[in-house]
């Protein structure tokens, strides 16, 4: 397998109006950089708000990342944008969180060991020890931060401080733990959850207990970046598997792990490749 | 296509304990029936409930109508049994009800002309005049029973009082009104409904309205027995497709079309073939 | 529901080299174009081809069609592209030939009718005359033109010669003839057939016998354009539907309705949206 | 979760005709056994085979395997079935023989851990060493048996020796070598293998370079029965994933280690827990 090639990727959102794309890609252009993909959206609303993934060869390409910045900031000025810029030779840092359940860790790491994941994985935290020979397994420090209900605040204040920005986005892979809002105010649209249901179905505890009570023909996993709305975040990736009378709880647990955790590494695998803008408590996935 | 055998279905369900399967098997052998399929299922709780779906050819069977009913009744009387049997060649009854949307409707009839679903469709009521060409068009009866939000008890209990006993069960082919309990009371079990979420989300009006706001990455479609609890009914099948956020609300309407009207298809064809049973608000479906 | 903005897609192909994609969209963005959509791709290959779509709002653009022409020509001449152009406000042409087997045709109608599909239908062309009430219900002119084992050449000479150039593609809605090679040729990749299997598994006469048969555990229908190379034309949109032991062959046939017509009313969407391009007996679907 | 009660479980094929479930049924209610699960199937053929399985508790069940056999074979007798039983407390011994890929390994073994497979791994054999260190986590025998193209089949007859009659099936996690007939020969459909295509569709080698190349919309894998006619026994489960001509083979090989694995790993599950009857070249899946 040929190595891939670095690439650059610029994604921007602005009030719509003619000429973003034809700007955008001239400046590219102009500047050496071949286009690899392009994707666009505009919301059909009275305010209407415009969203752009574009990716492009580094090799060729003139700009240093500093050149880039200060030359592509009076075009986004003079369009009103939020963007920002990613390179593909600069992995991502996903920090994980963990319980005591393995399979979407498992599963995460064998992608990620495949390489179907650009990211690092600089540690993997829990409030359990049981998966510490998995981390150590895949070589990845591994660390116990027991969170206690009565010292909650104070056991996750330690996470964070121990976090700090040695991270770009945290994976909570089925950590089983309510985060506090100063938690995660402090990685805004930068953890994603994986929930054990079709949200906004089955919200909290136990959904498959829920899932088994109402007698549902299908149960799912949810992806999304957590807010301070307990499963009530932006909505990046969904799927579900069909069920019967014959399954009881815990075939709807076997069965939704399969779901789980393969929703869970396609939403890393988007976040990771920048594919994701987040627009009023939704997603834009490119 | 050789004509199918004609068939009698029983179904059964009574608290489980050994020897349930052997006597009812020995009783058809004993009256010449050959059994052509048989399905069963335990709930695994501490009062064990048994459900037991048996089909076997009418060809050859000794025993009358009359003669099953009194000679089955000292089984099921020795086992608790609650039981029914239906014979295919008594097709069942279908009245079914519409307003203005027509995806359901031409599906059902579509379907029921091919020969997938084996019924009757002795009427088809509505609330508004505009399906009364499809009606036509397959030949069926189209009566227009406008409802009044003022006059609603009255307006329904006409159609209550017209319908009677003269259908086996009812389909809401997307019909937009909300049922009285005493309507519901009349057909208990008897009325199946599509609505169009993957249930238990998004109960109510504007379904699709709804999920576009929550930004779900699917939609889906729920069939169910109707009871009082709006969309609370007991699930007979769901199914859902894929969305992203090229999708507006019209685009979530459009795919939700095609799963709407498959899933009320699937529900309808289990029902008439006598492939479901309801237990605590769910149901069995061999 | 308002009424959509008439746009302008183009459709480009060419060798692929930096700069394309910001002289496109300069080029609209100077003529005061609007873009609202834009996919490209590339393959990957020693060399590398480049493909793009791109629509934009015709409502203030400043180019009569004959202007669009002459002025993009020397565009597509430095890039050697290969582009066509299409107004959403000239709704394609499609021309549909049926046999007997009317699933497909009727849902390819009442999607028309819903206006999912933005065609015109100037005839239905049938081999039979059993689907002509169905047509007529659509106000469609219908037309019987038998075709002969022994007079075949003939027989379909005089349908191509009614057709002439009156369509801008042709929809086999099961159509169950194969077209002389004359036939094809007069409409390169302009002809969309639905094969009731998942090709390249079962070309040929009864893929559910064959499906049936080899005891496949699930069962498909493929949208394709027709060459002349029987069922082995660039495939548009696949789908699958599972089965088991229980089905016999005419069940297959009954499941794979539902996925046939589903697969074929997605393909013409795809192609009347001008979403399709051609490249190595492949499709590229934007 | 609770011990699952152990069970026994009755595989039957014989020719069509009535009593058989009832004869059946009383044998097992008459020496205390509860039938928790009962699944039969007729082909429709002229000459119509039945085909039955039926799961009873073993608790309270009064016969001993020896008294099982030799009561029940009167009755197989008399209705001239195969017939086999199996106790749930003894499970199934399944070699596993792989090469280089691991996805299909890795899922099963994790899988196995679980508890979603009830079998023992008596060993693991390989073509290569790459696998050993995975083996050795599981803490199961890996032994490496090279098979060179100019000694396949002494290699192979090794391999047959060694295993001999120390498991109950084997499975082949992606083991890229054919079979030799004596070897398939030796474990008739004993052999699982999983082909990295919707079967019938790319036989042979490079099942995903073939369908790059068709320009297929949908890959998929599919579980079967190793027989000597290469990659035509009967099939026991199929799924597919769809595509597009974003993926290249690569991206292809990617998304189908996901229906590989999930599709080895439901068709193990339906071995292991005795599902599956073979008829002509095909399977019955209860």
């Amino acid at each position: 397998m040929p190595t891939e090639k670095q690439t650059i990727t610029l994604l921007i959102s602005c009030p719509d109006q003619p000429g973003i794309v034809a700007e955008v890609s001239r400046f590219i252009f102009a500047h050496q950089g071949n286009i690899l993909e392009s994707d666009q959206h505009s919301t059909n609303q009275e305010e209407c708000t415009f969203f752009m993934r574009i990716r492009f060869g580094e090799e060729g390409f003139t700009l240093s990342p500093t050149e880039l910045h200060s030359k592509f900031q009076p075009i986004a000025d003079r369009f009103q944008m939020q963007w920002r810029v990613s390179y593909s030779r600069e992995r991502k840092r996903a920090g994980i969180l963990v319980s005591k359940y393995d399979h979407c860790l498992v599963d995460l790491l064998w992608r990620w060991k495949m390489g179907e994941l650009a990211m690092e994985i600089p540690f993997i935290i829990s409030n359990h020890t049981r998966l510490e020979g998995l981390a150590q397994m895949y070589g990845i420090p591994f660390y116990y931060f027991p969170v206690q209900r009565e010292s909650r605040i104070a056991d996750e204040q330690r996470i964070v401080d121990f976090i700090g920005d040695t991270v770009d986005f945290l994976i909570l892979a089925r950590y089983m733990q309510i985060l506090e809002p100063f938690f995660v105010n402090t990685y805004p649209q930068r953890i994603i959850n994986i929930h054990h249901s079709f949200l906004p179905a089955f919200i909290g505890a136990s959904p498959y207990a829920q899932a088994f009570t109402r007698g549902v023909k299908l149960i799912g996993a949810t992806a999304h970046y957590v807010t301070n709305q307990l499963d009530e975040g932006p909505i990046i990736a969904q799927d579900v598997i069909h069920c019967d009378h014959r399954d009881n709880v815990q075939d709807l647990i076997r069965k939704g792990r399969d779901v789980e955790r393969r929703v869970l590494a396609e939403a890393v695998r988007l976040h990771t490749t920048d594919r994701i803008l987040v627009y009023e408590n939704k997603t834009i996935v490119f």
